[in-house]
């Protein structure tokens, strides 16, 4: 087989070095014909899945929906521009010489400080921005050079149920071995509506799924997608585990400053729990630019340390001009009363959104904070006969339910199953999730399309 | 041990907990004497290497020089801005709402098509924006994500000396064996001025480079830091072989936009060495913008989709505005002469820092491309009583040079010996690498600092 393909190969060769002048010559007919296939090249394991994710899936549907266009409160990304101090910031960025060119691997001193002075009164500590600040290529790379840093093949992590999907494929790619821990869902949150703060951590379950291998734990606060702020007694109880068990702490808290009710940073509860933590942030989540790509980690020096090595490995640096542009932000965000504006024009969409469940009295989880809200469509009765796509028909019925939206009424919503393991996606097939960063008219016509779903709710 | 330590962090845990509001108390003073030592927390091997690399050598080295300003000709940043037509672009960008959010993973739709425009007629074919392209948060992280994507731990990837050093990490992250094949410096390099193409591949090392854990080939050309590029007989020599052993190329053409002599793609050789073919190009190399991190592979479809899987869960997605802006500068690149602009204007630059070592009788190596020049400085003598830094003296000839000129002049240069393994570093040792692409005022100031060598030379 493999000669009879060199032997097909070298009659293209001929034919083509006999040529006046290859390179500008075309070859695409030929190549079309090429007896070359590409399935020779097998591709490494952590990459060869070919399961469509959620993301394609609703995509696709949204694209094909008859009603357009499509309202799409599905991905997470902002329907709206960063505030302008901000994008004038970058533009003022892209006119200086150093700003357009390779920032240091750990990023760029400014922003390194515009950080750890916006953060040291809310870790109550002074932040050191030369070794306790690392500038990443978003919070995603982030939190993959965290593991890269930390995780040998073998060791354990443990993450909570629903989960940011990015965490698997990041942990995987380090050799890491996940183990899951559920958050449980609120008892009736089917029937009423509950706090996203209903939805607890089981202690039990976390130190169960502690080994010798154990290296890390993962948390996520605010919580996507449920919403959820973890308590102060929560983080405690992780915290001390983490610390009797020698973990490390990464903590995810891109949307720290959207919260709505008391918000606790686990890296502030006592010395050994802030030792041991690694604290995500986001300009892409903070400034509303999630294509913007510019990230951080604050944490001891001695974590920091590998954090930025692994990040120097993975991206070598991030991106000047709009680090600059993030400096800016930090540096001009309280004074301006930003922070609060945003905390409030957020709770006000969340409420804004909500009423139409209140409206049609489907259940629903209200957020803590953060931009995503859950809603309970149980009471919704999909049509028996209704024909559902293979790629759809053989998930959870949230599938159904967000391909029933995007399909009848033009909304574009999340499946949370996606976020969870196939033993507990039974958790999550009644709900769907929301993306509430839109603008306010964007969320009317949501809820007048949501409102098409009462003939068919029992 | 460890129950010494947990037990003198359970004082300050009840210390901790007895006061009133402990979240907005800072415990800086207690963490300073906190019993948790960093080294509890086992780096993973991939980041644990202590060795301090040749970047923060010279850098230090620069801002502790009794000569300031330095001139730094070190890393290879341009000391100028990209053209007003791309700034522009990435200003306009910032105004629009979907060019601040999320990109699709594999880059957006007008980069990719401008690219597929761009590069159509120089591959000699018609690339096809949506299966065979895909944007990577610069030319570093789409090398990563290409090994990321075809390399399994064990499989071997072959890479000449000398190589970009991130190549090394990059591939040894995705759990590569590295085979390297050292170019062959010009035979009288120490003594006379020679082109950068006389640095040649020995195809016989390459074959015994090879074996059946090969999987992929690393080409660089135009080449950092040599300026060689390869000739046409070189690559189809290597292209054949990958076609034989069925090997990867993965062909790092980032600095395509600067051929000062003829520049062929292996790519373009014949539709076989095409199929197993992904060419890395930078935006930042061509619009003068390293900081930017926009880079993309072109490639089979068959391979693309592989990269763009592993990009994904490596970056998620790359910097928005800034993709767009770099689909301006292809689209109006070529009819505003910018592209010859841009290469007339890096030759010059070259001919005019070549110039002081002709002065000097100092031998260099003239680029065939890029903006690097190696100069060799074998006839300059270093004082036989100079005292040289501990992290200096245990390395090659070349680090003490490198050291020497900037305490001594004033200038900065990179020893190109951190290229190379150790076995081969004896070829390097003599030589300096110096980024050209800066001011003329700024050359002609390196000019007159290096004239100060003289009285160093026999």
């Amino acid at each position: 087989m493999l000669s009879t393909c060199l032997r097909r190969e070298s009659t293209h060769l001929r034919r083509y070095s006999s040529l006046a002048k290859p390179i500008t010559l075309g070859f695409r007919r030929t190549m079309s014909s090429t007896p070359v296939p590409g399935e020779q090249f097998r591709p490494a394991s952590r990459v060869a899945s070919q399961k469509q994710d959620v993301w394609s899936i609703i995509n696709e549907a949204a694209t094909n929906s008859p009603t357009q266009p499509i309202i799409n409160m599905g991905q997470g990304f902002f329907g709206y521009n960063p505030p302008k101090f901000i994008t004038d910031a970058a533009k003022d960025a892209l006119d200086k010489v150093d700003c357009n060119q390779y920032s240091p691997t750990k990023g760029r001193p400014r922003l390194k400080k515009a950080i750890a002075k916006s953060y040291s009164p809310l870790f109550g500590r002074e932040i050191n921005p030369e070794t306790e600040v690392t500038i990443t290529t978003g919070a995603n790379e982030g939190m993959l050079s965290a593991f890269m840093g930390f995780i040998e093949p073998g060791d354990e992590v443990v993450i909570f149920e629903p989960f940011f999907d990015q965490y698997i494929s990041n942990i995987e790619m380090a050799g890491g071995v996940i183990r899951y821990v559920p958050l449980q869902p609120p008892k009736n949150g089917g029937t009423e509506v509950s706090s996203a703060g209903d939805w607890t951590v089981d202690m039990a379950a976390v130190e169960k799924a502690l080994s010798s291998k154990s290296k890390m734990i993962v948390l996520n606060t605010p919580h996507n997608p449920v919403g959820k702020i973890f308590s102060k007694a929560e983080l405690q109880a992780i915290g001390d585990l983490c610390v009797k068990h020698n973990l490390i702490i990464l903590s995810d808290e891109v949307y720290d400053r959207l919260p709505f009710t008391p918000f606790t940073r686990i890296a502030t509860l006592s010395p050994a729990i802030a030792a041991r933590t690694l604290t995500v942030g986001s300009a892409g989540k903070n400034f509303y630019c999630t294509g913007w790509r510019v990230g951080w980690l604050i944490g001891p020096a001695n974590l920091i340390h590998y954090v930025a090595a692994a990040h120097t490995r993975i991206c070598f640096s991030s991106v000047s001009p709009l680090q600059e542009a993030a400096a800016v932000g930090f540096e001009k965000a309280e004074s301006l009363g930003f922070w609060e504006q945003s905390r409030k024009e957020m709770m006000g969409k969340v409420e804004r959104f909500c009423a139409v469940f209140d409206e049609l009295g489907l259940p629903y989880s209200k957020p803590e904070g953060g931009y995503f809200v859950l809603a309970n469509f149980a009471r919704v009765n999909l049509p028996q006969d209704y024909v559902f796509p293979s790629q759809v028909a053989d998930r959870p019925r949230d599938y159904k339910l967000a391909w029933f939206l995007i399909m009848e009424l033009g909304l574009a919503a999340i499946p949370p199953t996606e976020f969870y393991t196939k033993e507990n996606m039974w958790m999550a097939e009644d709900w769907l999730r929301f993306a509430v960063c839109k603008e306010d008219d964007v969320l009317e016509g949501a809820k007048e399309r949501l409102r098409g779903l009462r003939k068919y709710m029992s």
